[in-house]
């Protein structure tokens, strides 16, 4: 038996490419004592992985050429002798992008998860690192109050979809940012948002403060950043005084465009707190922000969607539709 | 009796000038019931007052054309209808720009002072405004832990220098950064700072950012902000993870020109936390930072220098000399 793996064959030089990936197949190993044998059933895009392809100083090292691409997976166990761990146990974890996960279970990072009433899928998406992305900056950094205002940007993908459910779970405004209509009609009609601005149709950063002013008659008292650029320029113009920032992506600066602020002495004059953070730093937030997302899940009340591509060969070229923002929702492959 | 008053008589495109600022003498009223009359000893300039000189949106109102100058005063009381206020009181306020005040006690912000073992000044410098500024940013954002790196740009000034001392006492190595051998050596040789980076000595912000780094071998946790510009990109090139920025001042862009901040995205690759204040708004803060401001500028451990211009008519051109940073320390108008 086999197993698929996608390796990082080429770093990318501005935009990434599918040629910077290579597939291969290695014979799939026995589990040595100690540890599991996953079959993956889904792999997890995500925007992070962009950084780990280019070995810029950030806060984590790069992807080395060669090996597996990280990644968060979700499967099944199918061998075990790692204590804890049972054939037919789900489970999600970081796995790479390959089809099966062979070692010890904390080199994955697995976790067993109950797929009674939230999809196994799930938690690589709302259940999972981006819905308590969401939750953390949400909760910990924006704290909104009832009434306040909540802006996101990327509303319509992984993130920003559960950033402002969780902001009307908590009685704000919540007002997406996202490219075009279809995803804008998503956000407002299907994730409840109070309002949705196309910034593709706002050529500039005036055009777009002004359509975010129409959409935040109130000012705008938080931000949940996954895109910078001119997009966080036009928020940081529309900020009421004390308004907080968490700053989760800046993915319009990802192939190396140069994206300044043009006007950082707003943080100054309205008194704004900017914070970066990475979810995986704080795991003490987990536990809550698992619970509450879980039972929103389970209950129906946090919608989601996702975007499914089928075969660990798909991965590249889904992965790069995901940095495009083809389409909305969650980008999953779907591996068994 | 004359009161000598200067008033904002235009507002400035670009540096402002002399010109701006206009004197005029009025009768001395007398003090109706309730009110004190307050002579001047000390006018204080701060560069928070060239914000107020333009009509440009900010926190605070523009100051009004035609009246006078707003700004923190140290005095005397000469006469009195107010209880609580008796002739002869060291009081410092904010009176304006002008010989005397006369109004109620709230309307100057009038507190009496101990001029026992703190000369009058200091209550406009070290143990005023410029002083909890320093002690809120850097207590209450920066947080400094023992062998943490702080940098203070503006090093030198009323405010600049009192964060340094602040963060010594702390334990934390302080570095500064100003203009010019004298204030560089000033900020190390009296005020006892680890380094300082003398920022006209390096043409563009890679050698700012290659100075600071043989200042700060160990990184930069936290960085008061006096300036912006190029001085903060160079800065947050050096930033530590979880580092601090205590937004204080932008001077660099008073007068309109433009202060982009080239990499915002090490805010999240770095997760920093930046952070806007105006330390009237946080009236908690002055008990306990005066406390300590008072008995260090009392027992001698709290170094400072005062750049003393004489006379009302004076003022003008001494507070355009403090915006060029022509001198070091704390900037007064000497009224009495």
């Amino acid at each position: 038996m086999m197993n698929q793996q996608l390796v990082l064959a080429s770093r990318p030089t501005g935009a990434p490419s599918v040629d910077n990936f290579a597939l291969r197949e290695v014979p799939l190993a026995e589990p040595a004592e100690g540890q599991v044998v996953v079959r993956h059933h889904f792999l997890s895009l995500d925007p992070y992985m962009r950084g780990r392809m280019s070995d810029a100083k950030s806060y984590a090292a790069p992807q080395p050429l060669g090996e597996v691409m990280i990644g968060g997976t979700a499967g099944e166990v199918v061998a075990s002798r790692a204590a804890g761990f049972a054939v037919g146990d789900r489970v999600v974890g970081m796995g790479g992008w390959q089809t099966h996960f062979v070692g010890e279970p904390a080199r994955g990072m697995w976790r067993k998860v109950d797929t009674t009433r939230v999809p196994l899928s799930a938690y690589l998406g709302p259940v999972g690192m981006p819905g308590v992305t969401a939750w953390y900056g949400l909760e910990r950094i924006i704290a909104p109050k009832a009434g306040q205002t909540v802006v996101v940007s990327s509303a319509a993908g992984a993130v920003g979809s559960v950033v402002g459910q969780l902001a009307k779970r908590r009685g704000a405004r919540a007002v997406g940012i996202a490219g075009g209509p279809a995803k804008c009609a998503y956000v407002v009609d299907e994730l409840g948002f109070d309002a949705c601005v196309d910034y593709k149709a706002h050529a500039d950063v005036r055009a777009l403060a002004t359509a975010l002013k129409a959409a935040c008659p109130a000012g705008i008292d938080g931000d949940f950043e996954n895109v910078g650029g001119v997009i966080l320029d036009a928020v940081l113009a529309r900020m009421n005084p004390f308004g907080r920032i968490a700053m989760c992506g800046m993915i319009a600066g990802y192939d190396g465009v140069p994206i300044p602020l043009a006007a950082p002495q707003l943080i100054l004059t309205s008194r704004l707190r900017v914070e970066g953070f990475i979810v995986s730093e704080h795991p003490e937030a987990w536990p809550p922000a698992l619970a509450e997302l879980g039972a929103a899940v389970a209950d129906g009340t946090l919608r989601y969607r996702e975007a499914i591509a089928d075969g660990l060969a798909a991965a590249p070229a889904a992965f790069l539709a995901m940095l495009r923002g083809d389409q909305l929702g969650k980008h999953l492959v779907r591996l068994a």
